[in-house]
């Protein structure tokens, strides 16, 4: 039987971006990251698919987390507070103890084009998630795309922000921040005259 | 020395098509593409890179046009005015003569997960080619990410409209009203009275 082993997942996840930020993300196997993380192969394999999803593996966390928090919003909650609760059950994935973690993942997938498509990928899956969490509630096809978009874009910006190396704010103050932003120019672009001008 | 074959790259095209939706994206090779076409393999690879360009190939295109139509407007003209120019300037893509190739593509794409990949990477880059446009003529970063965004969407939508077997309207009044419906549903994001509700 094997052995409980305290921490493992966060072991192997600090053990795997050490690695990849060392010898790039192509170049290390499963058993590099075990052996660095004072762990077996097979103790990877309980925690992880493969290596790919030491870095992936919270976006499949995410979209849940974010369907999970619309649905939980009052049925009188406006599409933006539906957004902003969305946004903010994110933040116990960024918190300060993760902020360098997040900025290696950051750099490893900037490094890699196959790995920035992944990200792409995933942010789209993000994305639908959160339209589908918005028509669950009752909002019409439109307004839920558009919404998601707005909510995925608020998002990202506030992650980039976030993860830079001078960064001192909490994640959920610049969340609240950038979907405000975005919100107004929603507002600044529907409030064109005609948008055929 | 290659004959000069006319049509060429459109007699590939539907062979390709008709040959994906018999057999599968997976199962021809460019070999049959060709004999199908009755062209040689080394006239399709004057054309397209390889069977993947055929279905995607058109989508550089479209980046192209989008940048160029946006660039083409006024200094005063506005970020819809931008918006609508970039979705119009696709009109010469989708004709009635090319309807029917365009449902087969689509069926195509939908039976394939790692084509719908690629789609949505195109996607993607349809959407940067259309914020970068955005910001060379001052729009801020903000509004020409959400801007950008808007526009995609309305065209995904036009696009899927237009590409129903029962359509019969033309794609530029289709694509005029679904960026109209985003801009009404932008502007009800927007006036929310606070995100935060």
């Amino acid at each position: 039987m094997a052995r409980w082993e305290p921490n493992a997942r966060e072991r192997l996840e600090r053990a795997a971006l050490a690695l990849f930020t060392e010898h790039g993300y192509d170049a290390t196997t499963v058993a590099e990251i075990a052996d660095r993380a004072g762990l077996s192969k097979s103790t990877f394999f309980r925690h992880y698919a493969d290596k790919r999803e030491v870095l992936f593996g919270g976006q499949n966390a995410l979209a849940d987390r974010f369907s999970e928090a619309i649905r939980a919003t009052a049925p009188s909650a406006t599409i933006g507070a539906c957004l902003a609760a969305a946004l903010e059950s994110a933040a116990p994935a960024f918190t300060s103890a993760r902020h360098g973690l997040a900025l290696q993942r950051r750099a490893i997938i900037a490094a890699n084009s196959e790995l920035q498509e992944r990200e792409l990928l995933k942010r789209a899956g993000l994305c639908s998630a959160v339209a589908d969490a918005l028509r669950a509630r009752g909002a019409d096809d439109t307004t839920a795309r558009l919404a998601a978009e707005l909510g995925i874009l608020a998002f990202g910006t506030a992650f980039a922000r976030w993860a830079t190396p001078e960064n001192q704010q909490p994640y959920a103050e610049i969340a609240h921040t950038a979907l405000r932003d975005l919100q107004a120019c929603a507002a600044a672009l529907g409030a064109e005259p005609d948008i055929r001008a």
